[in-house]
């Protein structure tokens, strides 16, 4: 069991789909090992613990999505256009990675807390929401509204698409789930967020 | 036992906890029957089965929903206070069983489709808020966003609150689990629900 003949990879693949399926309990190293063609003994070997690999699992996982954002909010453009890019960057992470949010909803529906690493991937994605929309608001290209409370609609549509579009394509008979939606849910985030933050008459 | 003795209400209330706390799989009969002071057969007598009791609670809870929001969208006011008054519909319902979201989470997190029940109950509910909307566009006070995509707005960031809020606390460091919060949460939704369907220069 050496690093280069992929077995460590083949285990964070097998893992990614048997936690996404069953839950960090559900998942037994035997059923990762199976599914990695791995021996049973590679998971301590490579990891040191089933617990170690879930934490491996989620911190590559979500570094994905990290370094997208980042590379989304790149100083560069107009801070709307970084806010498009942003919303793009979760689409394009959850259709490359569409087991992403079961991971996180067996840890709801068990009332767990999320674990230590998506909360330590996700916390600069929000803080680069924020400053985003601060920067945005300090250039006067968008409106005084919460820069948290923005952050709060961008992602909880977002997110919320990813895990439930299944669910609301069952409910409301449109087809939610096919692939070619998620360009219009995407555009349209895109407009709820401009219309969100766009300037003057608050309240109006 | 007989119907008066409250068994069969206590056996909703438990089954509830339970189901939430732990899956339709995860939920014995026994546990259910032991936190209702019942006898073990009880399920069977009031119920038929435990499924069937699984689809009694979930009918019964979403049934609450689905009453608050029709009340919410009698068409005497204005479009607009519909719109709000649906939004606090939810968060009214999510204030006073907690335990909602959770149900629902069990079954995403295991991919399974949302049960019968869950689905009878909220079609309704998006027909409503899909009617409002509409109806707000034909007397020229809403913009012409599609209205199921403004619906996914509103039940996206209402739902995605009530099924995170503690997740959100823990990455932003802000209390978002604080009861005081719903409130503001609940004005921010309402804020950008207006800003969304407000009339004239789309795509501006």
């Amino acid at each position: 069991m050496n690093e280069r003949d992929g077995t460590r990879d083949r285990l964070l693949v097998a893992a990614r789909a048997l936690f996404a399926q069953r839950g960090f309990a559900g998942a037994s190293v035997r059923a990762i090992t199976e599914r990695a063609r791995a021996n049973l003994g590679a998971v301590t070997y490579h990891f040191g613990s089933k617990q170690a690999l879930y934490t491996a699992v989620l911190d590559q996982l979500f570094r994905s999505l990290r370094e997208r954002v980042a590379a989304a909010t790149a100083p560069s453009g107009a801070a709307a256009e970084r806010l498009r890019a942003i919303i793009h960057a979760f689409f394009a992470f959850f259709g490359e990675y569409p087991e992403a949010p079961r991971l996180i909803l067996h840890r709801l529906a068990a009332g767990a807390p999320p674990p230590p690493a998506v909360v330590r991937q996700f916390r600069p994605v929000v803080d680069a929401i924020i400053a985003t929309v601060r920067d945005g608001q300090e250039r006067g290209v968008f409106g005084p509204v919460e820069p948290l409370l923005a952050t709060f609609t961008v992602v909880s549509q977002t997110v919320w698409f990813a895990v439930a579009r299944g669910m609301i394509a069952t409910v409301s008979g449109v087809p939610f789930d096919r692939p070619e939606m998620a360009a219009v849910v995407e555009r349209h985030i895109a407009e709820v967020a401009r219309r969100t933050l766009a300037p003057g008459r608050p309240g109006a």
